[in-house]
């Protein structure tokens, strides 16, 4: 994990995440988060993750659990990954918490389960990924068990030490570990599929375009780069 | 149900389904629509529900059936909740039911069920809530079988003589009997989130505000009411 | 199939799928491609279709397979149909397809799957209809296991001599031999909708309008055609 957050992050946002996960499907890693949607079109975030797992709370006390308080403790610059279980029916994000985040210069938020408030997350551009929308809160019906802690999300297990890089077509996860080799491939990727793209819009087929650019292991770019 | 419609109905509308449905909770209620969708973004509407329950209808006359007559008899001001049984493989809601509803004054739709006509509905902005858009028409598949009866949808019985709030999160139903109390609660719980939109603006941990502006019990508003 | 296709898909065009939906219902056909959504709203499709079976694909082998150069085949004025049996944990179509699809002129392209590269698809306006979005490659997951043939999706078979016509509300499905009559009823029931509409919008009841209008058999219209 040598590397300059800032640099890595600016190099991350200038790719999608179809050319990050092509890099990983060259390393035989297919981390990514089936099921959670994109709720703010158009967006794009990469950053050092934050997880938050909660868990069902059956008691009802006569007061609201301040459930969402550990918005104080994550960084600038971190994308907030709650785990619900994929549990839609009630909500672990909303419009005091996006509010909050904004503030602090959190980048992001992608919610296995839902979330409410979406016309005020809309209205203020604050990208959010989440499997649900829904209004009813999670306030007395879950809690917050920890945070900081490795999650399972669909049978991808999230560390807190990865990456999350999403845009509209949804969430990637990536080790800290491999992040520069995974950035240096996607380029590639980037750069290959450039040339491919070039070559179909002077005439040439698929295949030619593919075959003359080394589509075959696009993360290689060959022939001028 | 001592209330003036129309008061009550602008009083709703400032308000969000996430400050009725918190509201609600405090009441111990739990009525909301889940997997229920807006299909046009923005939209919020309030009003008396008129239910239409829909029935399997297996035979096949030579002739549609009429099935949407039933809107001549929805009053101004109210809003259609169809039960299709969350089946979206036929369509209970279309561009005519939508132009005669906006004729008349009707304030939007919620289908258990799916709705075609997107491209009119929207053109238009209608209102509508549905589980699923598909195109297939429900004439001579299914049919009206009553309509002001209480619907069950996903085990939340709609009586005929309850409301309904909906926008972007989803559809809440609430009791006439505790209309006023839900709204004054779900006020009170709207001013007490301002109070902490407005501390965290100021720099406050999201723990500090929620402590000093009774998060606890929202509905009750504390610290400068 | 002796029909001018620029002249029917002309037509098609002006019609939308509710439309041409009611008159296969009149011919007793039901043939929609259900929980496929459109991804590109506000677009409408017509043509024949091209179809692209894929099976699953389990060695590893340490290139990229060119699964998508089936591309190169597809005549100007098709639809691609790839079906990928409703699997959406892996990407069918992305945007190097999706440019030279639109360099080939091909209409625009349904998926029993998922699709990625959204932000390209949409930027460029491309028609897409998929089933799911996500990022992650199908290359070397899945792979093409034949073109125009019959292929099945959710009991529906489609065959290479068909024509599909998608707008907002989905996809459906017409065999070429009906096409004519399917086009000739749909224009009539789009007649008799527009005369319903214009009744209502004078102040008729709805009941009144249909009445008068022949809406119990939409395809065949009376009263001034």
């Amino acid at each position: 994990m040598d590397f300059n957050v800032e640099e890595v992050r600016a190099r991350l946002k200038k790719l999608d995440t179809p050319a990050v996960s092509d890099a990983m499907d060259s390393l035989g890693v297919n981390r990514a988060l089936h099921g959670i949607e994109c709720r703010t079109q158009g967006v794009k975030v990469a950053g050092p993750v934050f997880t938050v797992q909660y868990e069902r709370f059956d008691k009802s006390p006569e007061t609201f659990q301040n459930a969402g308080n550990y918005i104080d403790q994550v960084p600038a610059g971190a994308i907030v990954l709650i785990n619900n279980y994929g549990d839609t029916s009630c909500t672990n994000w909303g419009d005091i918490l996006t509010r909050k985040a904004m503030s602090s210069g959190i980048e992001g938020t992608v919610v296995n389960g839902s979330a409410r408030d979406l016309a005020v997350v809309r209205e203020l551009g604050y990208p959010l990924f989440s499997k649900g929308i829904y209004m009813v809160s999670g306030k007395n019906r879950v809690r917050v068990s920890a945070t900081n802690v490795p999650v399972e999300i669909n049978s991808v297990v999230v560390e807190p030490s990865d990456w999350l890089f999403a845009d509209d077509n949804g969430v990637v996860v990536i080790a800290a570990d491999n992040l520069l080799q995974v950035l240096e491939r996607a380029e590639n990727v980037e750069k290959t599929e450039e040339r491919i793209v070039a070559a179909i819009e002077s005439g040439a087929s698929l295949d030619e375009a593919r075959s003359q650019y080394g589509y075959s292991k696009p993360w290689e770019v060959v022939n001028g780069n």
